[in-house]
């Protein structure tokens, strides 16, 4: 529905609804300044909701008491429109940080969208939750298990922060899977780490990022190897609409999967990975299509700082060294990996990130003006 | 001396060497990959150097056992050139890392500077040791203690990491002050902790910071409240010297002193104020002219994510409150002051950084291409 938040009449509220009870796991933001949302939506019963309400336009992000006194107030309404449970459904707020959510037209499109809840609806959900994403995030997927087929339904918006003020993350995935809440819960939190928390387009953390996975049961109860399998297609698909994220990156041109190596350990690894993708240096140069191996080494010395011990750097471009033939053509593909070796032991990471252009510094400098 | 490394036939080799035994203090870069003069100056008697042998347009980083060999002869042909002992001249380089140094054409260099080692060659110095620097940045101090005065020179080049690859930071002091070595190192240290380890301009570490100060003993000997006053005066110019490399930055508009109070202790308001001001979103939002608060507080959420705890945040620009009066003509200024409170404790820092404009992504991404 399109109740006026964005100013564009373009829809901003959105309602995702499941007709029966199901399990539910939630992963969000790590901010120390969680929007309002955020902290509502912690309040309720994680592994029992029902599905989830958003609002696109206002983030409802500090904003303080009222702000929590709104959210409640945008979940409550929704919930009775739907004619579900107090507290069964989550909140999510997304766009411009430091406002209060518009309550009268917010109240009048979340009636609106309980009254055209459809089985059809997963398309224009997808819509409304979507701020100034390039394109829709999202699809059905079928898992075929020995015990039968299940069904994944997913809808996601943004780019971690890369689109400021509009740039929460949010995903939702439903199926008619069976599956306990604590098994929800833990297969949730593996495909977070494994997609959304792997991606980093500028080291900006939003107050509302949230996943949510629905499962309603309808489908074959899911244990043991297949419980297994489920999770691994969870993952795969949260990892899909991560990359997603970064492919869609205002301005940027080059989605690129930095791999490391040789670390002592996994943290070590992805300190670095991050390190190496979050630099700044490193991205211009991927924006100017440079192999400019002395910025990767600059970020693996400052990553490594104080940990002592030798570093045997290496580096390629999708297996070319950084003075290799071809290397002009690698780094002018869509999509490539940086792959950096620390060669001092066994630890791996990787994390996929975009580049840093002059549509980057357009979009974030000309913002509100 | 133009020895031909930076190709543009400006001067590239410098050497500054006092007359007499000196004390000497070194402070460098913690990055774990250092260049191969900052290995090899490592290995010199650190509080007895006579001087310092600089070139600029080849860092001589990432260049191995052979850049240590490299630095180590530059070091003892320039020390023997001015009739040194050997090891006595600390090695600097700055520019393309990578590169091996051009040894020949680098030697007659730093032959022909030595030959023109000169009472008044400090401004040929500094303008030997500047990459892109807009301006040479030292001068000449005098400082009046009861003991008799003493005079301070200074000379330094870069901006840390903001021109990458032509980008390090190195600062040059000299004195006639009496100071023993240990005090030497003590007030080095504090200068740099206080001047060139509280700007930050894009996050980035180079492989070559160095800051090296040599006191000559031709003065009065310090100690007591005078060596403090000394420590001060050398705080002050180190942080002069800061600035102006803040100041310079490649496509920079604005410099902005990111002030942070109301932390549990200092070093949270320095993980703050070092979160706020390496934003890229702050950053743009400098550069864009915008008062947006909701960039800051994310930032500030992010900074602070997992430490628990209630925050009170407050921001203000040179007092004046985001959406208040005159906010325009503040965010226009070249200098301004960004106040971040956190309203949970007693901690404060500060840093200085400057605005991600389109200058900076055109430098970065075109350089070298």
């Amino acid at each position: 529905m399109a109740a006026g938040l964005k100013g564009d009449g373009l829809p901003d509220v959105g309602m995702l609804v499941s007709d029966r009870a199901a399990s539910s796991a939630l992963a969000d933001t790590p901010s120390a300044l969680p929007s309002a949302a955020v902290i509502y939506t912690r309040t309720l019963h994680a592994g029992s909701l029902r599905g989830v309400v958003v609002n696109s336009g206002c983030a409802n992000a500090a904003t303080g008491d009222q702000g929590i006194v709104d959210a409640r107030a945008m979940g409550e309404t929704a919930a009775a429109a739907a004619g579900l449970p107090v507290g069964s459904l989550a909140v999510c707020s997304t766009g411009v940080i430091g406002e209060r959510l518009p309550m009268k037209a917010l109240t009048a499109g979340v009636d609106a969208a309980a009254a055209a809840l459809s089985p059809d609806g997963g398309p224009a959900f997808g819509e409304a939750i979507r701020t100034t994403d390039a394109f829709a995030k999202g699809g059905t997927f079928r898992l075929a298990l020995p015990g039968g087929e299940v069904t994944i339904g997913a809808a996601a918006k943004g780019a971690g922060m890369i689109r400021p003020d509009m740039a929460t993350m949010l995903a939702y995935v439903t199926t008619d899977a069976c599956v306990l809440p604590d098994d929800l819960l833990a297969a949730t939190r593996a495909a977070a780490a494994d997609g959304f928390n792997r991606i980093s387009v500028d080291g900006q953390m939003s107050p509302s990022d949230t996943l949510l996975v629905l499962a309603n049961g309808e489908g074959p109860p899911l244990v043991g190897a297949d419980l297994a399998r489920f999770a691994d297609a969870l993952r795969a698909i949260c990892r899909y609409l991560a990359l997603l994220m970064v492919k869609d990156g205002e301005g940027a041109e080059h989605a690129v999967r930095v791999v490391v190596d040789g670390a002592l350990d996994d943290a070590e690894a992805e300190r670095v990975a991050r390190g190496v993708g979050e630099s700044a240096l490193v991205r211009t140069a991927i924006y100017g299509r440079d192999a400019n191996w002395g910025r990767v080494h600059q970020a693996v010395g400052q990553a490594l700082a104080a940990t002592g011990g030798h570093v045997a750097f290496s580096l390629r471009f999708d297996g070319v060294l950084p003075d290799g033939q071809g290397i002009d053509e690698v780094m002018s593909r869509p999509e490539y990996e940086m792959q950096v070796g620390l060669g001092r032991g066994t630890g791996t990471a990787e994390v996929f990130v975009s580049d840093l252009g002059h549509g980057y510094v357009s979009v974030n400098a000309d913002y509100r003006t």
